[in-house]
């Protein structure tokens, strides 16, 4: 096998890890712990579907790629709550070096190539990066507002630590932005997010 | 919330139900058993970065959209195990029915294209379908690959069925049906397949 497809390969191996890495939020129907493969794949084709309320036009096929990517660090670094402040002290150390060794099994153009996409996806600089933020927090905010809030409630989260995690989606979708702003008043009239 | 964005987001909460529909394929270090969204997930990423050894050129975001949706029938109708034979005999009665209903949850124009690329991948008809069918067989090789063979062990699997299977690679990528052939020939060697 010549040496391209080794690494290639080496790395499409690699990612099968990223299934382990189990995040807070859990499946819908009170089901178990959800992991980054698994929310990956849902973003990107939520992504895909719901494209059109993103505030300016975006490539679908970036945009989906992005969101399958986005956490592919975490195979090292492990997943970060959004709303665990001490761990997000660490984190960018973290995911920068996992970032540097779990891209570069890669043929140095695709290394080139992905890591240049994380890191757009990292500086919201794209209008591809601010939608796939988007769906980063729409996607568990529709699993957990289908448990009835759970997830907010086993971590007893304030309500304005959320809406700070969901102000970003304003910059990828104002629509989207107004639904998840719909659904979380719901959650703070049902005593689910603390004032 | 408007009927459309009802709509889109009832489909994209009832996709979250795939995440348990568990195949034969264990992941790498010899872990549980796969997920069909996981799978998906991990089809959708080596379809772009294999791209290149596409025997015809593909247009990378619609393999993309078409592996991250290729087994969402599974959702009613199971996973169906490439090597059992019984159940392949009502597998597309059940996943029309499936199709029918899960992509009904959609608005009728993306309930039209979505099935459309459904019934794509299905067909085999275009260049994208047969380079997502040689991910489809890729994927899962790769992972039994790494764990000795071990799935074919566990249910005794003979060579010259993975070959039938596999064969179909070569409609999407000689390149890819070459290494996978490499691979295949050490486990028969091995002892993993029955000759």
């Amino acid at each position: 096998m010549d040496k391209r497809l080794q690494q290639q390969l080496a790395f499409a191996l690699e990612l099968d890890k990223e299934k382990n890495v189990l995040r807070q939020t859990h499946l819908s129907g009170h089901g178990r712990r959800e992991n980054d493969a698994e929310h990956a794949w849902h973003m990107a084709i939520m992504a895909y579907l719901l494209r059109e309320y993103a505030n300016e036009p975006v490539d679908a096929g970036r945009v989906m790629l992005m969101c399958l990517l986005h956490d592919v660090v975490e195979i090292d670094a492990g997943d970060t709550y959004a709303y665990d402040e001490e761990s997000k002290k660490t984190q960018k150390a973290r995911e920068d070096a996992a970032k540097e060794r779990i891209f570069s099994l890669l043929p140095e153009d695709q290394r080139a190539e992905l890591t240049a996409l994380f890191d757009e996806f990292e500086a919201w600089s794209t209008p591809e990066a601010r939608f796939a933020h988007a769906m980063d927090n729409l996607q568990p905010l529709l699993l957990n507002d289908s448990n009835g809030g759970s997830d907010w409630r086993a971590h007893g989260v304030a309500a304005e630590q959320v809406y700070r995690r969901h102000s970003g989606t304003l910059q990828g979708s104002e629509r989207l932005y107004r639904e998840s702003d719909r659904i979380l008043q719901k959650h703070i009239e049902a005593g689910n997010l603390k004032k």
